[in-house]
């Protein structure tokens, strides 16, 4: 009896154990999903180095902050941002209330589906058809809604949920950063509380490791219960400039490594990869129209010039997305 | 050989996992600076409540979130908010580079020590002393002086660190909550980058677990280096109303334990205890003149009377600092 209460600790002892062993074995294998190359080898390098206890490159686990934007790092951005086909939608739901849409721009090319028309409203057209879908009810319900929108919607090209649109090589470098004690923030463009309902099943990151764009919110007590109200006024851009800015706001200490894939994060890579000590800064490269979507600049979507041209002298490494990963999205 | 070896290892399960029992024994004392009482109590009936697997009450790790605020309710609020006196010594620091400070109120009065004439320029002049010491900098450098006034400053009373004065039951209660997969996240009125310098190490909340009051910050590109600056100018008051829309905007979900000890809580017990399931909020009531500070109502510090008045109907904890806490702060 008490020999086979030892065996059963040991046996679990010794899968424990094996467990965390395998997870810094340097010949084991973290990133499936990449391809041997140049872009996996300096991420390896770079956390080998800074996890290495007594090397000089050594960072403490408290310090090993980790961004990555969303639409086109985390997940796919094309044929347009998954919140606008979000917002489109909700600007359809919600248009028999509003019966001027049919003749007033942005909303009538919302309802007819004109891509068009939609992109020559601007950001400002944009911000309007957000402004219009997303507010006016508590964080609680826009939650509600985000959640039943994304368990209904498909993608128009993969016909797939669009939280499945997710890229597996990057799951695979969330995971492996997490157990190499390092806390992986998403900081983003997006909508904050389009992305917080969703994040922690899907990629691990919980509500408040989210960085993003929002609106003002108000807090009144309604019928004796105190409750937040989302206005239909910007708060915060979490976008270019705004993206240090919001980091420094939320997260409160520079990054040692940052991914994007587009100009918006042009600054956020500047500053990540300007601190002292050791500094890693990545750009996804859509460079695969087969399997997801080619396209740098110009883009509606995602448009990558800039950092792209000044990677070689930032030090960044560019990630070739038809070469360097094996798969794109995880198996249905 | 072999048998040593799974001697070895289950000797190590072992004590790996009666460690884990004794955290959640309720046999043993997770709060050794808490007077047996109905304070402590309430506290840890709620815990066990929430964390009993198969319970009605039980909420998931993800799920607790529990929120202080930190003058008066993590560390010493009296004679004066400490932010406000590092402010005052940085308005003597800085005044002679502003000669016109001496004939200029408030300035005048931090720089003549004359707390009434302080306390009668009322917020505004508050806000003036504030905006005047700690913005035209970046955010950097500001942790820097926030560090080197906190390793040589005094309490007045004290003749302390501030950081030393912490309340030890509070501590305890962080760890306790910890312990039991509880996120532990500040939400103060007090300045953000005031708090985060130092909060990890006295508190074991990391700086992304901190929320606050902040200014505007100003990305900008110097001789090359991309920056922060600190600008003189508000960016969010995170007090009264401020604390649920600092909750929503930085933690993104409503915590399921609040702790407050002043009407600038009110609003954070509201909305936390105002949620479904299990809630709990409590009030640190500063009772001992003796060890500590007596106030409430009227204080030109910490003033409570609302919350205080309506915790019985409310269901909230009342802590009586004189006969519920065994010791006040750390042992030097």
């Amino acid at each position: 009896m008490l020999l086979a209460f030892v065996r059963h600790f040991a046996a679990l002892a010794a899968v424990f154990f094996l467990a965390a062993a395998a997870r810094s074995d340097s010949t084991g294998d973290p990133l499936p999903s990449w391809n041997d190359g140049r872009a996996k080898q300096s991420i390896i390098e770079f956390v080998d180095r800074v996890t290495q206890a007594g090397g000089t490159d050594y960072v403490p686990p408290h310090e090993r902050i980790a961004t990555f934007d969303n639409d086109g790092t985390l997940w796919c951005e094309q044929p347009i941002y998954t919140q606008f086909a979000f917002a489109i939608d909700r600007v359809k739901e919600l248009a028999p209330q509003h019966p001027n849409w049919k003749h007033q721009q942005p909303f009538q090319a919302a309802l007819d589906g004109d891509k068009a028309a939609l992109i020559a409203s601007g950001e400002r057209g944009l911000a309007q058809i957000v402004m219009a879908s997303h507010v006016g009810m508590t964080p609680d319900d826009f939650e509600q809604i985000v959640r039943r929108w994304l368990s209904t919607a498909r993608h128009p090209r993969y016909n797939r949920p669009y939280t499945s649109l997710v890229y597996q090589p990057m799951l695979e470098l969330l995971a492996y950063l997490r157990d190499n004690q390092f806390k992986t923030f998403i900081v983003s463009g997006g909508g904050i509380e389009f992305m917080r309902p969703w994040t922690e099943r899907v990629y691990g990151i919980p509500p408040y490791q989210v960085v993003g764009s929002s609106v003002k919110v108000h807090y009144e007590v309604v019928d004796g219960a105190p409750e937040l109200m989302r206005l239909p006024e910007v708060d915060f851009i979490d976008d270019k400039q705004g993206k240090p800015i919001g980091i420094n706001r939320f997260i409160g200490r520079r990054p040692i490594m940052a991914f994007g894939n587009s100009d918006g994060d042009y600054e956020m890579l500047r500053w990540t990869t300007a601190g002292d000590g050791p500094r890693f800064g990545l750009i996804v490269h859509h460079t695969d129209a087969e399997r997801e979507y080619a396209y740098d600049y110009p883009s509606d979507v995602g448009q990558l010039k800039r950092a792209l041209d000044e990677a070689p002298e930032r030090g960044w490494t560019v990630v070739d997305m038809k070469h360097d990963w094996r798969t794109i999205f995880p198996v249905p």
